[in-house]
């Protein structure tokens, strides 16, 4: 049994992720936007590459059915119905709808990562049924991997250290887990910060760049360990809540 | 100002590196062995991207004038010189010689940053001198780069403590200095292990497969800080050692 982290689609080989339960994190906003998403209603999430996937997409859909969503350079693409801040994404705008999703990184890392056994969501938001999810798995003997979608390619410190928090809750009193340098490295930026994530945003690049293009409610709100407890399935293409509970 | 760190080529932008002064980090081993080399008189060392080009390049040499230097999975190429050992690059071996060199990962993150200004190799054997000439860029208002080479596209964890060694002294007592999200987490991983770099070694995955394959004594040469104070100055497509004195 392995628990491996990666920082970022450009460290991964199709053997890193192959036949293994995998989760995607990118706090700053994608994964935990889906989590509110779902948290609050939605039917769907359907992660795409591009804003012009978005738009094609959308004709396949009566136009009640869908949102459009997405983000370029932290705003709202024009004429979508929301962009990355999680905060639009409420039970009024969402319940019942299928939201198409185009981001910078987050529905990137998504898309790299075919071949896995399973695909989860994760975040700060729905934390505790996320790592009870790939503890049982890690425990039944599936290795796992957490893909850090970083930014524009790069290293994100708040991917990170959500990563570190991950893999020491996961492994916890379980012996015998083998660790990459990364899930390792992730747990030393875990034990620095601990619950203190609002220093976690404002030591990362993206936590302050948000914060000056005037989302510091956003980085409260993706600090909020456990306040979407949903399990968000990526499969077919779609990202969908498992658990019977529809309702919060 | 700014210091960046990049934790593997896969993280690399052409922007990332353009106009700057790179250092390339692969403590485990090649760096190191590559200040080993120029240390003891090797005239200069060329890295290359797999052995047969070191075979082909052989050619253009007189045999008295080059030796072969080639790892694949911590061993010694059949019929080379020598492997990536640091250990094998004594003074005997090398002094005045061409040493043509193939490394599983060092050599790849070399020549994957063409478009810097300059490039240094970077290990814990020549810490200070490079460090002061980083340093000395940094205040002439340089953009330094490092860029961990990593282990088959991965996060290495030694590579990474390094780095944040470098970044920690580079930018001691100067303000204003922009870290990205990889420098600031290297130093928190260089504070954590501070001049405990056996442990380093212990805790990285690369290490242990170097100790358990017979190459303990290599961790401890690589650990030395200062022991081969050179730089070496990757320009024109070979690695060779600035400063006046070419004896030790």
């Amino acid at each position: 049994m392995r628990v491996d982290v990666f920082f970022g689609t450009g460290e991964l080989a199709a053997a890193d992720v192959g036949g293994r339960v995998v989760a995607v994190i990118d706090v700053l906003r994608a994964s935990t936007t889906i989590a509110v998403a779902l948290g609050n209603g939605a039917k769907a999430v359907i992660p795409l590459e591009s804003s012009e996937e978005v738009v094609v997409r959308s004709k396949s859909f009566a136009k009640s059915e869908v949102r459009l969503a997405g983000e370029r350079k932290m705003h709202t693409v024009p004429g979508f119905d929301f962009g990355n801040s999680p905060r639009e994404f409420t039970r009024e705008a969402v319940e019942g709808k299928t939201v198409l999703f185009s981001t910078t990184n987050g529905t990137g890392a998504l898309t790299s990562v075919s071949g896995a056994r399973d695909v989860v969501v994760a975040a700060y938001v729905n934390f505790s049924p996320v790592v009870a999810l790939l503890r049982t798995a890690l425990r039944g003997g599936a290795d796992v991997a957490i893909l850090c979608a970083g930014h524009d390619r790069h290293f994100s410190l708040e991917d990170a250290a959500c990563a570190g928090r991950y893999v020491r809750l996961m492994t916890k009193s379980l012996p015998g887990v083998a660790l990459n340098d990364g899930a390792y490295s992730a747990t030393v930026l875990d034990a620095k910060y601990r619950e203190n994530r609002a220093k976690v945003f404002a030591d990362s690049a993206h936590g302050r760049a948000l914060a000056e293009a005037g989302f510091a409610e956003d980085l409260a709100l993706a600090a909020a360990l456990d306040a979407y407890p949903v399990v968000p399935i990526y499969q077919d293409r779609q990202i969908t809540r498992i658990g019977p509970d529809r309702e919060r």
